[in-house]
């Protein structure tokens, strides 16, 4: 999967510049990795419109819709605000619009992700608490009450991660958010960035202040957005914190709203396709697409038992699966080996994981024969390897 | 052009989403604003293609050639770094990696892209000396020398606009560049986000430290990417930088280059669409579309001067023009009506020039008939103002 010279050719043919020749492979590529997602066709056609202007009623206008039905998808009245970066960099927002110099934080973690919220967190010279369950599993409410009882006092902010791509895993969100809210004033902060659109989240129920999350997972679109709700909470916490910021200004985004537009260039064909994916998606109904996202989860984990891979996360989330492979089995040769002779594209383990598990998306436009096509492959790379 | 009630339909056919009946007036777009700029078709269509996953070879393929050809775009064999962000990122990490706090910085500003040079660094906590000159000139250099011959020994880095956007000037960026050396060892941070890919930049030549662009102006792609070229000495002063950052840490994605990929989930389908552009500007060669460039602006003054606009800035850049509009004429509501009778989009001026300048652009993709059609409607636009 990795490049190892600096003239490798482009070997997916519907990827291919003018005057190339075909390559040995010519199946369309089956992406069952946990973001990007694949995208649907209509999503797709809206990316290759002409551009719009991002100052014009015609901009405004889907601006508007991605808008109402984010907020829609989030389950919040509370304001939403989009700016085009990674994933990343919402969660750096999300840092650098809550906290001042000084303040304390906790971030609770079991993964690379919930790692991530840490080290932003350090990046601008803040040491927060850290909660680090193992691996695969989520973050353990008495030890977390335990950590609010003495330190809930005096914490700014909590930063929680949603479902944990790094391993799979769902983390109890509503219990967490409920704990905070009792010990402690300070914010609820969560990443759902795979977990949105595909894992159940209601961030009005939950009491979550700030939420954030992607377009390129269970939203159905490319790479290339961030979306973030703001409780009244966070919005007055904004207008207060001292980290320096300019791009990642949540004052100047929220002024620009009503305008319906953002203050810098959007991403216009994002925001375009967006409304589309975000259409597709209230047409089936949030409700239906959880529950869909759960029968695939579940029949995923039932399909990949059968083929020995024992579940790797406690509790799994419904967005991904991630499963250990077998002592004789080398993960990292086995995702290489599905890209290559099947054009599976699945997910190794990431850090000190990587070459132990592997992780199969099944959320966002990931439908059941895309799985079926999977798990086939699996099972033949099995069975050559007990052959051998 | 602004909306004006929150259920406004989107009245370009071409965006309509299904169901909704069709709109008074079906001609396409001729989008002549100075970015984002109207996109090749070869390069929409691979906007459209189906997502490929950032950490594969045929994803570092296409960032491979991106880095490739924009180093032949930018005139330089440094190190150059891509973003998904709008431009205002890009200039953000030249604040954020370049500065510790209690340096001193120069602004060379004549408008409103100049002066988010200094939004951002006092967003940070900065000073910078400003050396302002009126809307519509160039940064003189005289007196330019005479501030880098009193400050010139402690400045950290000069903050310049090649191409100003706001009002149509082109700054002598290779003369001050060369103060700047001549003076002190600043760094030379140059924003060419309108510019490159239209006007004349040469980073090596001319000893520019560092350079920022974006995917949609010149470089005829959508909006979301942007672009930083890093000299050697730019790369040592970012190591020593103590500005907070995570997402805008160009240590990180320096790191990522030789692996061909990003330190987050990059824009995809721009990274894509990116290579597709830059075939088309390297197929033509870089002096060609300067040359192309330096004509269309050509013929675009003397076109507006038969119309009796005035051109507003001197000197004038090779990528958008700006002209004074008659007292008799309002150019907010010009563009107006360009707009809703004509389906023909320029630009209003901004700010302190709302009202007074028109902007139109022809960079990049722009055609002599897309703006032969602008001028035929601003034409019939002024007959109907003096028949009233």
């Amino acid at each position: 999967m990795r490049r190892t010279n600096s003239e490798t050719p482009i070997p997916n043919p519907q990827h291919l510049l003018k005057n190339q020749p075909p390559t040995s492979n010519p199946q369309p590529l089956v992406l069952l990795t946990p973001g990007p997602t694949p995208i649907p066709p209509s999503v797709l056609a809206k990316l290759a419109e002409p551009i719009l202007h991002h100052r014009t009623v015609e901009f405004g206008a889907f601006f508007e819709r991605v808008i109402q039905d984010l907020q829609y998808v989030f389950r919040t009245k509370n304001t939403v605000l989009l700016q085009t970066t990674s994933g990343t960099g919402g969660m750096e927002s999300a840092v650098a619009n809550l906290l001042s110099p000084g303040d304390k934080t906790l971030v609770a973690t079991a993964g690379a992700f919930g790692n991530r919220w840490g080290k932003i967190l350090k990046a601008y010279g803040f040491l927060p608490i850290i909660q680090e369950e193992e691996w695969g599993s989520a973050i353990d409410p008495n030890r977390f009450e335990a950590l609010l009882k003495t330190h809930g006092k005096d914490l700014k902010a909590v930063y929680l991660t949603h479902t944990e791509t790094s391993t799979g895993v769902v983390h109890p969100i509503e219990v967490l958010s409920r704990l905070i809210h009792q010990y402690s004033d300070a914010l609820v902060v969560v990443d759902s960035i795979s977990g949105l659109g595909g894992q159940e989240l209601k961030t009005d129920e939950w009491n979550l202040d700030v939420v954030v999350s992607a377009s390129q997972k269970g939203l159905m679109n490319a790479p290339g957005l961030a979306f973030i709700s703001l409780s009244e909470r966070a919005l007055q916490v904004m207008e207060m914190s001292k980290c320096p910021r300019f791009y990642w200004d949540w004052r100047t985004m929220k002024k620009s709203v009503p305008n319906k537009e953002t203050p810098y260039t959007p991403s216009v064909s994002l925001v375009v396709a967006q409304a589309e994916a975000l259409r597709l998606i209230k047409e089936e109904g949030i409700e239906s697409v959880w529950a869909k996202t759960t029968r695939l989860a579940q029949w995923t984990r039932e399909e990949l038992k059968k083929l020995n891979f024992p579940l790797f996360p406690h509790p799994p989330c419904d967005v991904l699966t991630s499963v250990s492979v077998p002592e004789s089995v080398n993960a990292t040769e086995l995702v290489h080996r599905l890209l290559k002779d099947f054009r599976i594209s699945i997910a190794d383990g990431q850090e000190k994981l990587k070459g132990r598990i592997i992780r199969i998306a099944h959320m966002g436009y990931i439908r059941k024969e895309d799985l079926q096509r999977g798990f086939s492959a699996l099972q033949t790379c099995l069975t050559d390897t007990q052959k051998k």
